[in-house]
């Protein structure tokens, strides 16, 4: 018998989540049956979206259930299988994060491809789900032309750094925004034109209309409120406002100011679309093929913050809501 | 010499504009020189977007000047010609309106086809920049579906009345609202399967929740404020927002509240799109042919309210943003 700690929600926050609402449980695994496969997880990852999925409402998610562990993106290692299709040693990507080790039939499961120079935590962030979602976010929907302004706000985050980067590589001029000197910092060595600590900018509206003068073409909002304003007020005509996130609200306890100048939108004949990246399994193939490229020219960077321990899983989350990760949030576990 | 009465602009609104901003002049017009003719008009055109115009700033048309004549489109007939294109009697569509009379060169002049049972001032309205605005914003943004419910605020204006006629044509459900009883029986009358008062419902939220319980996959937007917001509350998955206009918002002193929930367009993955009928000027023919075809089988209903002279103008259109028009607004001049 194996056992695995897991990480259960306690009760549902209103507001910014804290430690009290989670809680660190043991649990012991059964020896996988038939069809089934017993996994020890080496990474798992905490993302923005998580917080949507604490709230008892009906979403493109099911909402967490109070009592029962958290669900989420894991990359781990095959320890035993009753599943021909798996042997031990496999990596495998799951949804049974947010626990040290499950069983599971290996249905649930995708065997990770080798891609060399890429470590296995690689396809929690720039090769997983934020990679996708950046990739599949900005061409599919942003359409970005040689020549054209984007703007990106999150811009350090596991995302948004990999939005930035991939505009880019597409021949854009590119303004992002962090909040800590240090993040913008990496935006510079990385590459991006306009890097702007929106924390310490006197005005955001005038940070970003300073660093690009003649507005901008593409708007990738990780954040919403205010810079979404700011987005809307420098958009040029035509403009895409790719919308992937609002972080800014996602803890609001109550309705949150709209932006105050959405009329832009008709005058300006702009498009403003929203997605989950889930809409874009399809296209996970061609992603990954083109970002292992990238990333094997050394056209792509990225930043990993690391926290050690499913004990450490709520500060990791926790930690998502002011800032404390540069690049994909991680928690280590074995 | 001829003379013609014309509506200047005296001075530039802060608010709803009123008889003062607005000013009755008589001037003389010299006979047409080479490539010229002389045109007096019949009906003109008032719209809400020439509120916008009223600012004194950039947008998507330059803005009117005070001490200038106001200019919108307008159907006349032709007077004397010296371009060979034109003969006395020749029907023709221009952007010379709020005057009576006009003489202008013949490139600037559009001859009106002859649509058989369509009076000439359809092609201010039906058949002219609102019909167009009305089939292109719902067609090329809404992309309705056989099925889909569409959802029309203003919906017994010139253009809300073609976009929801136009939706039950698509094989739609169709709710729309306005603003008196007498327009939501006309809504009913023309087929639309449910017609809302929002000045006496309750609840606009909850009236047109109960009339399409199960959300709205096309909205299209005259309106703004409010109805927004209800459109966001209950779109479905994928739904398009087309964002014609905001009227509730062009008189706005300060600024304007935007729409509290605009999270959802992430999490429903909505597209919001805005857009100047102009834009779509290239599909005018197939429009006219589609349209007149439906009009001439009897699918198309519309409605005029018809201000009598030159000096009605202004009355005209400070009357839009009462909603003292059902259906298209005109002013008959000749």
């Amino acid at each position: 018998m194996t056992t695995s700690r897991e990480i259960h929600l306690k009760s549902r926050p209103a507001g910014t989540p804290t430690q009290a609402h989670f809680e660190l449980a043991t649990v012991e695994l059964p020896a996988p049956s038939a069809g089934e496969v017993l996994v020890k997880n080496l990474y798992m990852s905490v993302d923005p979206y998580m917080r949507g999925r604490m709230y008892d409402r009906p979403s493109y998610v099911p909402p967490f259930q109070v009592g029962e562990v958290l669900q989420g993106g894991a990359v781990g290692e095959v320890v035993s299988s009753n599943d021909p299709g798996f042997k031990p040693g496999d990596l495998v990507n799951s949804m049974f994060g947010w626990r040290e080790a499950y069983v599971a039939p290996g249905s649930a499961l995708q065997k990770l491809p080798a891609i060399e120079g890429v470590p296995v935590q690689a396809f929690l962030g720039i090769l997983g789900m934020p990679g996708l979602t950046a990739w599949s976010g900005l061409t599919q929907i942003g359409e970005p032309k040689d020549g054209d302004t984007v703007f990106v706000s999150g811009g350090a985050g596991a995302v948004g750094s990999a939005v930035a980067q991939i505009a880019k590589i597409k021949g854009c001029t590119v303004v992002a925004t962090a909040g800590t000197d240090e993040k913008v910092a990496w935006l510079r060595s990385a590459g991006i034109d306009h890097a702007i600590n929106y924390k310490s900018a006197p005005s955001l509206l005038g940070a970003v209309r300073d660093a690009v003068p003649k507005g901008i073409d593409v708007y990738f909002d990780n954040v919403g409120g205010e810079h979404l304003e700011v987005a809307l007020e420098l958009a040029r005509p035509f403009a895409r406002l790719v919308e992937c996130g609002m972080i800014a609200n996602y803890n609001a306890t109550e309705p949150v100011e709209g932006p105050r100048n959405i009329m832009y939108i008709v005058g300006k004949s702009l498009k403003m679309q929203g997605f989950i990246v889930t809409q874009f399994a399809g296209l996970q193939t061609q992603f990954q093929a083109e970002m292992g490229g990238w990333i094997q020219q050394g056209k792509i960077r990225w930043e990993e913050t690391i926290f050690d321990g499913i004990a450490k899983a709520p500060d990791a989350f926790i930690g998502l809501f002011s800032g404390s990760n540069t690049g994909k949030m991680l928690v280590k576990l074995a």
